[in-house]
């Protein structure tokens, strides 16, 4: 097992497992989608099934079924609406999010000023989590690192300062939790510490200047935001003016349903399928 | 009149205009500060008034009495922690907060991939800003730029997505009150919209992708961010993984604030004395 720096090894590494995963490829019909995808078979660790169905709603819910019916592991999402696609995942009846289950958005970034691939979560799905939700977010983001080949991963449990403060901040508390619940090894091999602000949590340097102690470090493998508006603001700012790629992925539902923008350059939607392939292991390759 | 497009024409500019103000220096105890400090007196348009009591609350006494009493003209803070800061600013009999006025937080940017200097508030102080907070940071913001020569700002408010949703996003409906005022002339020659994401506000071809019309079309001066988190984020990534260079100031005060942190460049605690000086004018030189 070794730990991904970079979606190149990412995706090589993948390549030569010798895993291949049906992908339920919803509207494929724009030339980036279709590139990506033919590229993840050729690679040999995706075997699409394209649903080009131009009433979208139909290949939505022709999508959902083959993973409910075990005729695809995960689902991709092309040039598809994201509230239409949402609607045939959230069906109570043929859905694929089990009962009970948070859906949420995570994101892997290779950012060029980076040291190591790092994932964050919610820039799209979550306004405002609640404790439960969070928790949730919490244990799908040390999942998929597990499953990427990080043994321990380091979790930040992001906020603008390093001070707790049940009065304008009470998700500051709810942070704590989180931290006393993976010391006691509820989410598996993994560090978390909180509140911590980005540059703590990415950047040794800008740690020790403050005179803070904390086992991310500078190091962190994962970033959980206090809110939608600043997951958002992350995502945007590291893929518009920082060069960086990312992957993206919605998870608590039955199979990996892998999300990708319109704006997305093919090598990101290329990325964003084979991280949606790498989540559907049950444990690292 | 001409709008700056970067720090280096902003500081040159201002160097040429014979302006020269006085700076209550509050423990400039440090060697970036102080470099950044001498280099703006070198520049001429600063006048510093150095104040290093080691007492730092009588330090920051000290300087907020200089401005009170019309012996400075703007305040810089060097190595004392910003709370001990504050503490002397919103004193109510001997502090720099007029009654009703709001305290906000400022940074103006020059980010390497965006091509001119962008505003962006608040990073700092405001958790969640109410609407009547949020305009005067809107009118702040506008003021600014018309100092730095920006005939009319164009100030996004931003948001994860272009929707106004009352249920989960209250803000947003009060967006569209700002956007009004804004037509009707309450801030000055300036063009306002939102909510627009970052992408929408900064990139006209992802603005064109998603298929908005926008008077700011990806050609924002001015980023208002929905809450702190959010405005922190964008702050702490520009300058940690883009190479952004960043002033920062505090508003709503008799004279400007010009804040800095202890991980600042000694050029950003430069530029960061600059625009400060540059917002005392009451108009662009």
């Amino acid at each position: 097992m070794k730990a991904m720096q970079n979606f190149e090894d990412m995706t090589a590494d993948l390549s030569e497992s010798g895993v291949r995963k049906r992908v339920a490829m919803v509207c494929a019909t724009d030339e980036h989608t279709r590139w990506a995808v033919e590229r993840a078979r050729e690679a040999g660790f995706a075997e699409p099934i394209y649903i080009d169905n131009v009433d979208k709603n139909a290949a939505a819910q022709e999508a959902v079924r083959l993973v409910r019916e075990g005729e695809a592991d995960l689902l991709m999402k092309g040039l598809i609406n994201s509230d239409t696609l949402l609607h045939a995942v959230l069906d109570r009846e043929k859905g694929m999010l089990p009962k009970g289950n948070v859906l949420t958005h995570i994101g892997v970034a290779e950012i060029p000023a980076y040291h190591k691939l790092i994932a964050y979560s919610d820039a799209a799905v979550i306004p405002y989590p609640t404790q439960e939700q969070r928790v949730a977010q919490v244990r799908y983001m040390v999942d998929l690192c597990h499953r990427l080949g990080i043994a321990e991963p380091k979790i930040s449990l992001i906020h603008c300062s390093e001070k707790t403060n049940e009065k304008y901040f009470p998700f500051t508390m709810g942070y704590q939790d989180i931290i006393r619940m993976g010391r006691e090894g509820a989410f598996g091999p993994c560090v978390i510490d909180g509140p911590l602000d980005l540059k703590t949590s990415c950047d040794k340097e800008s740690m020790d200047l403050k005179g803070i102690v904390s086992s991310i470090a500078g190091d962190a493998d994962g970033l959980i935001f206090p809110d939608i508006e600043a997951g958002n603001i992350f995502h945007k700012v590291i893929t518009l003016f920082c060069g960086a790629e990312v992957g993206c992925m919605l998870q608590g539902t039955t199979a990996p349903i892998v999300m990708t923008s319109r704006g997305d350059s093919k090598e990101s939607k290329f990325v964003s399928l084979a991280l949606g392939v790498r989540n559907c292991l049950s444990r690292p390759l």
